[in-house]
């Protein structure tokens, strides 16, 4: 059996050594058109800030090791151009040599990723301006913020990645501003109330958080970036331009093939990981996936998932019976940052409304270790809990300490529908006081809940 | 409806409030013979080492401030002598008048706690020894080490009481010795590997750890502490002695009423923290509880639990319909001493054994956040699983950081059965460079035990 694996920089590597694990006797080959494979691109703002000081290090296998290690052939700077799984071919363009030609498969899984997503404004390829997704983007935004000529960075987008980027940037003592439609930071899993404590320690580190848009990006006489203008008619002059505002996911190649997307943009898959043309898999921040409670389609582009994607993908492609499944995922992001750290899982209070639950939002906050002990530091809750069963359906932390881990506890809990009655009353957590309080902040937020719902109820 | 809460530490204080909140026409009164109540042992070790300055922090609530605030009456200094439930009254001595007298209660709550045990040797009644247990041992252990005199002190148990202790002493510069007759650490939850990265880091930080049982302690001419006798011969020379080998509970009221004892030594409870007589519910550390998995009775004398089984008493004492039932323990708990972090939860591989299980115990080290990230550190990770099903049945975490509140994820999943492939493939945990790694330690150990498992089936 040949098996081809189309795209290299995350869940591309983990499927082809899965699946030559699954089947040795496969030939398995991954094709990437850059000149890497197996990047960590999480770790770009840590590189840009120095805490990482080596590029060789996102990358996390050279194509060398990867063959030697993994026992898959690895084509870099290969684009492949079509597939033609009906025809057990697909066209691939080598980019040192510029040949063309084609080469005959049984299989394919397309592992064809993600890119960061444009701003679709005036001056956005202006030199300057950069978007943050692989090591090229982390190389070339490094030497572009090294000489002294840049003071100010703007970064577009208040998401994670824009966050971390102000942070990052702040660290090597340059001025910072995010600009945010909404003025928000992580609106995408904090509710505003619940933004506070970050949005304050971002302010409080000298950088500013402005609610607007940004409309053009203008260049000097040398045609380096110069200025951001923004909807509410400000010029911000600045020297470099960071732009996080999400990805979109590569899918030219599969819509070139007739296979089907979804909604979200992402190619569609079955829990099988099958696409919707017999012989071709998917998997990573490319394709759309179940969440768990309601199982809504959507893009989850983030590391641990693309690799249980391509778990799936590459064993049912290399055959093993019986299929392997993928159940959902429980959407899960950690964030530390400016100081604080943020951690979300599940779905928001506006997701869960969209959804069709009727829910309850509730906040609370309390002490991260016992309140007496050196370092306790306040921990602010939210918990998205549906009324009627009193199952939790999301929550985040914020707060200096023992947010991000805490996070990882909702992860079973949301996904096995637990109640918070069963939280607040029998969950067993560890307490002591250099670690946690006798009653922990997770289960103070679920009493709350009880509460809230029992109050709502005889309100009715 | 009269309510005698008998003790108040811990799950009295809990117990006597609950009562109220549940039944506002109940008169509740709460009876304890010492001078405070509602005290936090736990916060001990850190008073001892002056990271809390004050030993009124250690007393949650006044007598005073529990009456105006919960609603209970609170008799301090009143020793309850007897308690007649079938004739509805007890006999109770005032220790500050010395006067005795019965009341008349429709209801009790024996919430008599556990005292430290005893060595059991000659000497240790000697001026300078002492146990871990209440606030008169907080302060007078802190007034003991406070003059120069002091220079070593022999710690005797090498429980987490003993390990507090130890930090707690050392960093007040004075030499310290544990003695375990194994030579061990936190040995009912660590397994011998996973307690080497504690004992040397207790090591490095100048504490000794003696393989040796202390025979007998002896007194300088003053009658104050100046030696331990070893069962390997050895005289160590010291000014003070902690001794931190359990607890066990207080059940002589509860004997006397004719009331169950358990195999543990603990008052025998049903589901609705009903003792054997009617009319009396217990709650507390002087309990046995069943713990999950297997439902064998233990005693877990940690203050959450307190709480929970307080709270279940209570309400059921009050008369709350439909009843409050008790489900079971997880056992959990968690250290943070000499630098280390140490979390357990559920059943050790012992205990596992001892209850029928057959288990597959694992271990793997892994890194605490992405390895390339300033501050990452090696998190050793042990996993009880149950070979036929592969569910988890234990779990325990060493390391510098990260190990403590990853323990909590462990609480859903052994509560609830989950399966060893479950963690490994399905569960979402947080993922972000500064704070876990893309495979968490807890997901890597999971993939071992899968491994595990998988050989020896291979083998048989």
């Amino acid at each position: 059996m040949r098996l081809a694996v189309i795209g290299g920089l995350a869940s591309g590597p983990a499927a082809a050594a899965e699946a030559v694990r699954a089947n040795p006797e496969a030939e398995v080959i991954l094709y990437e058109q850059g000149p890497y494979i197996s990047v960590g691109s999480c770790e770009i703002p840590y590189f840009v800030a120095d805490q990482i000081q080596d590029a060789s290090t996102l990358e996390v296998l050279t194509p060398e090791q990867f063959e030697e290690t993994r026992g898959a052939k690895v084509r870099v700077q290969h684009r492949v151009e079509s597939i033609e799984p009906d025809k057990s071919r697909l066209f691939v363009e080598s980019l040192v040599h510029g040949s063309r030609h084609e080469e005959y498969f049984d299989r394919f899984i397309l592992a064809t990723g993600a890119r960061a997503r444009k701003l679709g404004i005036e001056g956005e390829d202006i030199k300057g301006v950069f978007s943050v997704r692989g090591l090229e983007d982390a190389v070339a935004i490094k030497s572009w913020l090294e000489p002294e000529a840049v003071r100010h960075v703007v970064v577009i987008g208040g998401g994670f990645i824009g966050v971390e980027m102000a942070d990052a940037i702040r660290r090597r003592n340059l001025r910072v501003t995010i600009l945010d439609p909404q003025g928000r930071l992580m609106r995408g899993v904090l509710s505003e109330n619940m933004s506070t404590p970050l949005i304050d320690a971002v302010q409080a580190s000298g950088v500013a958080v402005r609610a607007e848009r940004a409309t053009s990006v203008e260049a000097d006489e040398m045609g380096r970036v110069a200025s951001v203008r923004t909807d509410k008619g400000e010029i911000i002059g600045c020297q470099s331009v960071i732009v996080g505002i999400g990805i979109e996911p590569r899918t030219e190649l599969a819509k070139a093939a007739h296979i089907k997307i979804g909604m979200t943009g992402g190619i569609s898959v079955d829990d099988q990981m099958r696409t919707s043309q017999r012989h071709v898999w998917a998997c990573g921040d490319g394709i759309e996936v179940p969440r768990m409670v309601d199982g809504k389609k959507i893009l989850w582009p983030l590391s641990p998932i693309a690799r249980r994607t391509a778990r799936v993908a590459a064993r049912n492609a290399a055959g093993v019976k019986p299929a392997d499944r993928f159940t959902s995922v429980t959407p899960s992001v950690a964030v530390k940052a400016f100081g604080i750290e943020v951690g979300s899982v599940g779905i928001s209070g506006e997701e869960a409304k969209d959804a069709g639950f009727d829910v309850e939002v509730v906040q609370i906050k309390h002490w991260s270790r016992v309140s007496s002990m050196p370092g306790a530091k306040r921990l602010h809750v939210s918990y998205v809990v549906e009324r009627g069963t009193g199952r939790l359906l999301g929550g985040s932390l914020v707060g200096e300490e023992g947010a991000a881990l805490r996070a990882d506890v909702l992860v079973p809990w949301i996904r096995g529908g637990t109640t918070v009655k069963e939280i607040a009353e029998e969950m067993d957590l560890v307490y002591n006081p250099p670690i946690a309080p006798a009653m922990d902040p997770l289960r103070v937020a679920a009493a709350k809940a009880i509460r809230a719902i029992s109050e709502s109820k005889a309100k009715r």
